[in-house]
């Protein structure tokens, strides 16, 4: 071999070099936002709520004359259910608009009637229509920065302390519930204003994804997880997949890539193919449902099986790419809408400036990928991180600050000597189940752990088609509500008596 | 009486509504700092602390470009008693320099050697040392805008953590100390970051005097019942000086009121001498300790009624001036070194703006005189209130603020079913206790109460003089300090054990 070949072949290992670096650092980069996805689905809620604004602070912690600014802050609220007095079930709301969550969660319509309570969805700051800056308030740090999770669980507090106000209910119990981000929060919530709420449901909310107290590996470990579960080969093949990938980089391989793909438009690069493939994977496995859902997507019952089954069922001679392919049109195309796939517009990650501002500040969940998983191995390079989140926003990280704002570390041992009235249901299907509290830390913090279900699949509308095991949680955690509330009560009862 | 007769007496009426509508009020207004007197005395510390500088964030709760400034935040540590592993004793400093708070807890070095445990005061962000902006700090609401509780106890939060990691120590259990606005820090640090501190001891800390928590009138009435215990006839003299007091607003009277009070220099209004002779009752009433002490100022064992001995000991006939100057003058003279005294100078509370502006904002603690009490009756007018604070620092104080953020309302129903290991000191003769947890919660949240007691007595260095009641008192702080040590040390073999 002569110069020209040394040259080439240094030119073909720095091209295989950039397409595996990219790999390398992707999922960090992602943050895959809990429950953001820009919202395709467009269900309504069971029952009628009304929309109203609160005039709510920007800022709860200091008193600079900019602290004392008031925005609107949206909530929904349903009272066809209600008798004063009677218990207020609140919905922490998180990272998206809350029509969303509220159209997703019909656990608490569901519920509402038996407890005569009152239903009240809150839409977080920075979310929805509740823009603290209107137009503005994506601008920069200047604005952006009002959006942290102990502001918004202050806004919770103090709207919930006024509406009980006008509602002349003070001695309303309040519940808390929250899904994932908003999971964290109901948590968090019960944690910080144990005052305001007797007692919170956080389904599927991964408050043990910071700092080192669950590998970071675990994530995707889980991810892959469903996947071998499903089907041995069906792992394997996607795990091979993205080799087969990385080696199409040429003007021809993205060609013949962009017909595989079905793309609207000719593609410029592997990585949009490699993200647009991680986010199906990643979602189907958080939204594995044991009916046919329509959270992030219409998709069937136990998606990630129906995706493997669709591998499974190509000749094993068949490239990867197309197996993979199909598998992920299933999550893209369930409903055989699609005739092209935008592919290089991203994972559905546009208008989530919100949570990857809060991944940038103090939401930093480090994920790596381990060689034990499906996805090419990648680590955690924390100084590219900060370097990156300082770069977008001007603001540094705060990696620790969760952790010591609200704990996690040591959390068993922590919570059974403190606190109470808490319920923490993960489904292990969900890859946040592994940031999730797994164990009974108290007689009265307790975990519900279903190995079937997915991400707060509790918090779902019953169907008939719902497993018993599914019934039985939902049963479990009314149950439980049930003597939390009674035990107010009955506290209440007999404070009045002596007094 | 002819037109001229009306006129002269309608003045006379003018003259008096305006010497009454001081006093009306004249109490509000004050917001009595709890511990934060211009330091007259200069104690030292028993052991010697070695000083250090921590670099602390500007603002913990929002991201924007200004909130990462790093401000020194000073605190002493002192290692001779510790071994690595044993506890850590933070005390979560006040409004005012740290030194001071640390030559006021004796208790700390008394008790460190039993628990080889580390002593650690932090000073509160704006007081001593600790100042965010430098020189600039007290400028306006731009920078005092991050004085706040929340803040001052996510410095705590951060630094102790830093402190622990620093020390290759992170198992040490920590147990938080706080005396009086300390106490209510240390108090609202167990119940916010239980997984930082494992316990709290709250001295004399009013954490239920906000909102309607307790009766506004309740402080007022307590110092009032300390002289009324001491002596019947001490306290009718303090009730009625008052009026004769104000029948001495003109020139003449002053003349005579200053010779009467041997002023440094003539006075121009009666209102200084109130404010001048309430101070000295208030504070007399807060230190009344069991023993010789310089707390605020050298004074006496139990010197309320050491100041009625001296009421009483007068003729009757004398003129109540007369006796409650010679009252007062325990207070600002019993070391007989002051040859006149700068009543106009107020009630020592220059330096304080500190303490002014957290009443001024989150620490609205309402206070009225009762027709009951020994001081002119006065009501709170918090639409004034509001609107002086607002003229003063251009923000508005948020009455609810406290109560929303740390709870108080129906405490012994929240913290009977939530938290654990606190304990709420308090002295009667203190008139805060009126605003502290005077009745056990659970098992684990205890009240301490002492009827001798005063302002955070137990929190003295031992003297041989102390009475039965407040060794015994010491004893049990210490040995239920000695129980949550020891079950955090079990839980922690057990969960090894388990690992």
């Amino acid at each position: 071999m002569g110069l020209k070949g040394v040259f080439l072949l240094l030119i073909c290992l720095f091209l295989l070099c950039i397409a595996f670096a990219i790999p390398t650092t992707f999922s960090p980069r992602v943050h895959y936002p809990l429950d953001s996805l820009k919202q395709v689905t467009s269900l309504k809620p069971k029952i009628h709520f009304e929309t109203r604004f609160y005039p709510q602070l920007l800022d709860h912690f200091t008193f600079t004359p900019k602290s004392s600014k008031i925005f609107y802050q949206k909530y929904l609220i349903n009272e066809e259910y209600w008798r004063n007095g009677a218990p207020i079930f609140v919905y922490t709301g998180n990272e998206g608009d809350i029509e969303w969550f509220t159209a997703n969660t019909g656990f608490l319509p569901d519920i509402a009637p038996k407890f005569h309570a009152l239903l009240v969805f809150i839409e977080h700051r920075f979310y929805g229509e509740s823009m603290p800056f209107g137009n503005d308030s994506y601008n920069s740090a200047e604005t952006l920065g009002y959006l942290t999770s102990q502001q918004a669980l202050a806004d919770y507090a103090v709207l919930i302390r006024s509406l009980k106000q006008n509602l002349s209910s003070e001695a309303s119990p309040v519940v808390a519930f929250g899904g994932s981000y908003g999971g964290m929060l109901a948590a968090w919530f019960r944690l910080k204003y144990p005052h305001i709420t007797i007692g919170a449901l956080a389904s599927s909310a991964p408050i043990l994804h910071f700092d080192n107290i669950v590998p970071w590996s675990s994530f995707y470990d889980a991810v892959s997880q469903d996947f071998k579960d499903a089907s041995l080969n069906c792992f394997k093949v996607i795990k091979e997949s993205w080799t087969e990938l990385e080696q199409e980089f040429s003007e021809e391989g993205l060609a013949e890539l962009s017909k595989t793909f079905r793309t609207c438009k000719n593609l410029h690069s592997v990585s949009s193919v490699r993200d647009w493939l991680w986010s199906a994977f990643v979602y189907t496995s958080m939204v594995n449902y044991p009916t046919e859902a329509n959270f992030m997507r219409p998709l069937p019952a136990y998606p990630v099986q129906e995706m493997c089954k669709i591998i499974d069922a190509f000749a094993p001679e068949t490239s990867k790419l197309d197996k993979v392919f199909a598998a992920a049109s299933l999550y893209y195309n369930y409903s055989h809408g699609e005739k092209c796939f935008n592919v290089e517009n991203g994972p559905d990650l546009h208008g989530l400036s919100g949570w990857d501002w809060q991944a940038c500040t103090e939401m930093v969940m480090p994920m790596t990928c381990s060689n034990q998983s499906m996805f090419p191995p990648s680590e955690f390079d924390y100084e590219e991180f900060a370097t990156d989140c300082k770069k977008k926003y001007g603001v540094s990280p705060r990696p620790h600050w969760i952790t010591t704002e609200f704990g996690g570390e040591r959390i068993e041992e922590v919570l059974k000597r403190f606190g109470s009235n808490l319920i923490f249901s993960n489904g292990m299907q969900d890859p946040w189940s592994r940031g999730g509290v797994l164990r009974n830390i108290s007689t009265s913090i307790i975990a519900i752990v279903t190995e079937k279900g997915a991400h707060h699949v509790d918090f779902r509308s019953a169907t008939k088609d719902d497993p018993d095991w599914l019934v039985e949680q939902r049963k479990q955690e009314v149950e439980i509500i049930h003597q939390w509330i009674n035990e107010y009560y009955a506290d209440m009862k007999q404070d009045k008596k002596f007094m």
